[in-house]
């Protein structure tokens, strides 16, 4: 039994705990990072890295599928699972790997094993304490179920499960519409499996705006994806096939398996910190804008606190409590300006607000909103997507929400980023003609619009 | 004969002519847009779409090719030229349709023919004239040769000829690495074929900062492309089978053709320009910061000037003597500013200075560089692709140059074009955390590094 103190010690070793121990470090603090599994967390381990794995195997694989398209003679054959599995456990590992290289150089001491919160200062492991000047809470999250719906790891599967999947189910049924369920019904939809998503709200995707929720309905419609909107799930039952769900309008559906991904809670419980007087909600821990609790000098970041559950807002707040506990001058994190992206197959990307939460925040007669559709972007038609850029914006003010969807469109929502945080005109952006033929000349066209001088646009 | 007048008169129907038109039209000028093949000129019809097109197709080819890696089972069997035209065609073709649309759509009037400058003032098709209060010049360029090489579109190609093979060449020779030569040898390549290209420059791409060139070369080896630096060309022969060209060093290569990419000359001659007193300089067209020829109210635009030989520099040119004409206020574009992509595999994209340029601007001591690697970006991990961004910065002052090499990273390059223009610090592109995982992050990490607070960088 020993006792160690530190200046920051950080319970969790993920995106926002690890990117915390990273930047402190480079400030000069003495920091230990307790990760009970492996650094990199969920997004490195079981979520971001290894599903964009997954859906960029089925790019491929559609790729192949249709060749022809392209001119060029090719034949899909299947999906060689292991060998999907080999390549997406290569891309973890190397990361893996760079990870753990990176917080040793730093001279980051990690504590492997599972740390719980024994006072608002100190961290047990075992035997040992941690104790540090600062604690961040960095506990992450898990995949949620409903109640009454067992998770059985074999037909009823989470996302954990799904990305470990040995064969390439003939038919799944996805609950939750949300992103994580659109991407593995678009990846194993390229893998060749029969694919039906099950969604209680009235859209897929609905933190985005309607259009980009409809737009991807729409793809997801071409490409043969089944979707059951505003359905309530009832229950579920073994088959000697698999599963059969039953929604709350009577209706069945039978699949293979079923994947429940219906959102990610908290892990908070058990940990010490309702003990130690840290409020929380609904199992989030509760922060102000610079991450911290309700106890003095302890901080929590990442999918532990009810702000999006993005890998790069789990960076932004590991280094805002970094540079906050250092003592240097932080801004709070504007979480509309943070960039939101599904991976699915066409992809969907946003910064900034929805028209419903710039009417709201505006007034529907101060926002203005042009679409810019992809059929007018000579890179799109030779990638063969469809999809459109849509823009909003204050009344003779700065754009306040940009909304695209397509494939490969993930990639254009760093200059959107810059363009919303930056508070920029459409007639600034419009002014700087965009690369010839890029997708990224779709933006250019529709601030182009927007600024009254479209250029590729029928009038 | 008829002489019809116009307060805008365009001789030239591609990019830089069309973006004139149609933003003259939107400004309320009568315009006449004179063009003696298609609209959309060499960009759409010879140029950027369809080496796209053929670049794309490459790039599926590639993808069945190596879809073991990705844990995918198909088989490349081959190209199927006649298919490789049939989709390029098609892409080409929907954008010519739209673009005839739109321009009809603003009242533009179309003049089929060959325009000649017979005052300054006033072009003949034919028997007809049309008379503008302005006139804007935009003929365009074409494939130049070297002495005594003669192409005759067998065995000795331009890229024209190259765009309409109907077969994959066994081997070729490609004379110039600058972008057209590089595009082609990368898509052949893709295609099967066995590529040389000989350079008369120390490095392929030689307008890129160093450090890309030789990015793209170690890339190009691993490819398998072969290329000879710093040779010079001295003369070509047919052989039974093909070509075979001679290098002022006396070495010797084979091949089936040669493609003859070592630049692209303006379309000036026998066009009357001269006649009209319009300055010239090795057959381009002067201009002045505003795209005034020497002779009052006619301007020129485009490839025929000697500004950067891109169809979104002719669109900027276009746009800016239309505004001017029409008396707006117009800010002289900053060339060093509009983004830059060869669209090989891998890409290669940048804006601004070359570490060169700015080194002989700033003074070397006054300028600083950071090079983040793409071995360190989760996506391109995923995506198989190697490469950099590299970052060029005033000491304490804002991005001055952004260099990247890498698979799909043109669309990249939008994002750097809005920080070198809107002369950002490395420090406020740092403040925005950019999303993960994309290839995007790697220029946020890249100014997380400049601002002196790396995330995933080793020390």
């Amino acid at each position: 039994m020993a006792d160690q103190s530190f200046d920051v010690v950080i319970l969790g070793g993920g995106s926002g705990g690890y990117a915390a121990a990273l930047r402190s470090a480079e400030l000069g603090k003495s920091v230990a990072l307790i990760e009970r599994d492996k650094v990199g967390g969920t997004c490195l381990h079981r979520g971001c890295i290894p599903t964009k794995a997954l859906l960029h195997a089925g790019e491929v694989a559609d790729s192949a599928r249709e060749s022809a398209t392209f001119g060029v003679n090719a034949t899909f054959e299947g999906i060689d699972m292991a060998g999907v599995h080999k390549y997406k456990d290569g891309v973890i590992s190397k990361n893996w790997k760079g990870l753990q290289g990176l917080i040793k150089s730093r001279g980051i001491q990690i504590v492997e094993g599972e740390g719980r919160l024994v006072s608002a200062k100190t961290v047990a492991v075992g035997d040992d304490t941690y104790t540090g000047a600062n604690v961040i809470l960095a506990t992450g999250s898990y995949s949620r179920s409903l109640p009454g719906l067992e998770v059985d790891g074999q037909r009823v599967l989470t996302s954990e499960h799904a990305l470990s999947l040995d064969h390439v189910p003939a038919s799944a049924i996805v609950l939750g519409g949300g992103v994580i369920g659109v991407e593995f019904a678009s990846a194993w939809k390229s893998f060749g499996a029969d694919v039906t998503i099950v969604e209680a709200l009235p859209h897929l995707v609905p933190l985005e705006d309607e259009d980009n929720s409809k737009l991807l309905e729409r793809a997801f419609r071409r490409r043969g994806i089944g979707f059951k909107l505003g359905a309530r799930f009832a229950g579920v039952e073994h088959t000697d096939s698999g599963v059969k769900v039953t929604l709350e309008s009577g209706e069945s559906i039978e699949a293979e398996l079923l994947l429940v991904a219906v959102g990610r809670g908290a892990v908070s419980e058990g940990l010490g910190y309702e003990e130690a007087g840290v409020a929380m909600e609904r199992g989030f821990v509760t922060v102000d804008e610079y991450c911290r609790t309700s106890v003095e000098g302890v901080y929590a970041v990442g999918d532990l606190v009810p702000t999006l559950q993005l890998a790069h807002v789990g960076f932004a707040e590991g280094i805002l409590v970094a540079e906050h506990i250092a003592g240097l001058p932080v801004a709070p994190i504007d979480y509309a300006g943070v960039p939101r992206i599904t991976y699915s197959q066409p992809e969907v990307a946003s910064v900034g607000l929805t028209a419903a939460q710039a009417a709201e925040k505006y007034g529907a007669d101060n926002i203005r909103t042009i679409t810019y559709d992809l059929s007018g972007n000579g890179r799109s038609a030779i990638l063969n997507t469809k999809g459109a850029v849509k823009l909003i914006a204050e009344k003779d003010g700065p754009v306040v929400g940009v909304h695209i969807v397509g494939d490969r469109v993930g990639e254009l929502i760093a200059e959107a980023q810059l363009i919303y945080n930056w508070e920029a005109l459409p007639s600034e952006v419009a002014q700087l003609i965009h690369p010839h033929p890029t997708q990224s000349e779709a933006i250019g066209e529709a601030h182009l619009l927007m600024a009254g001088k479209p250029l590729h646009v029928h009038d």
